[in-house]
């Protein structure tokens, strides 16, 4: 066995390499690579994005981003799902949309991925909580469950015909039923 | 494929049926069985039990029971630890322990399996803290990081100096590094 030394980057540093395939995430100056994503998760993500986005992005309420790179508080993630409330959204001056988000989401989703440790995505809700997000829903398809994470608050673990908290102004009616049936494709 | 169709069963139906090994647990009318528990649960779960009872236990201050059977709000469940303050345990007329304790755990801690699903462990220590528990840690092997639950509050991702607040007035000082620790033995 070799043991290999690294040392510490910064956040400076990890931002100037070049994007990986998945995406790599900058936390308590460790670099960690997302998972690659499977089916599930796949179609979990697109599917969220699609429902928030078809409510919200005509009337300029909101914008749901999947793999968009989210830089705060000394760290560098890279949310399944990121919701800006749109008033939120750093436009550029000609209104186009930038690269770089140096800010928190307003509303996280994260995707359990068959592979992936639960814990380090927890850490990650929290620490987005703890500075400015105002929600966090955590799905577990192999549970059909999804956590959902309110700031201060004790989370609560929703399954079935729960209906699923949204982000205010955000008009969606959701249970976690609704949200696991479009696994179901054929 | 054939379906097989189960007629939900009742908590007082569950309680009669003989125990199985590993332990099963019934929670929202389901009933499902505990993981094999492997090295480094089995480890975790006798050395926290050790550590707790050598300061408690001569004091009557509390005490650490594994897989302990407890019955409440209509769920069995059988945590990997479950605490109880010295004068919450149920003590027969003889002094003696019960078999059965039908009330809910002061300190809930749970060790998560390699096959484990995360989602439904929080959800027993969400149950948990919602009826009386008042402090739960949830510690993930191969993250080496330790979930706290408090009441109402937000949950806490501890990880290496990070000091684990116990159960008052349990006096322990711990931190996650000197926990995971343990896992080093030869």
């Amino acid at each position: 066995m070799v043991a290999t030394i690294t040392k510490p980057i910064t956040l400076e540093q990890f931002l100037q390499n070049p994007e990986t395939e998945p995406a790599s995430e900058y936390i308590d100056q460790q670099i960690t690579q997302k998972t690659i994503p499977k089916g599930r998760h796949s179609r979990l993500q697109s599917k969220i994005c699609q429902e928030i986005n078809q409510v919200s992005e005509t009337p300029k309420i909101a914008y749901a981003f999947p793999e968009l790179r989210c830089t705060f508080d000394g760290r560098s993630i890279v949310p399944d799902i990121a919701v800006f409330l749109w008033q939120n959204i750093p436009f550029l001056e000609n209104g186009e949309i930038p690269d770089n988000f140096d800010l928190t989401p307003d509303w996280i989703i994260e995707i359990l991925s068959p592979d992936q440790n639960a814990h380090k995505v927890i850490g990650k809700i929290l620490h987005s909580l703890r500075h400015g997000t105002k929600l966090g829903w955590f799905l577990d398809p192999s549970d059909r469950s999804i956590l959902i994470f309110l700031p201060e608050q004790q989370p609560l673990l929703m399954a079935n015909s729960d209906t699923l908290p949204v982000l205010d102004p955000v008009s969606l009616k959701l249970t976690v039923e609704d949200t696991f049936n479009w696994l179901k494709m054929s």
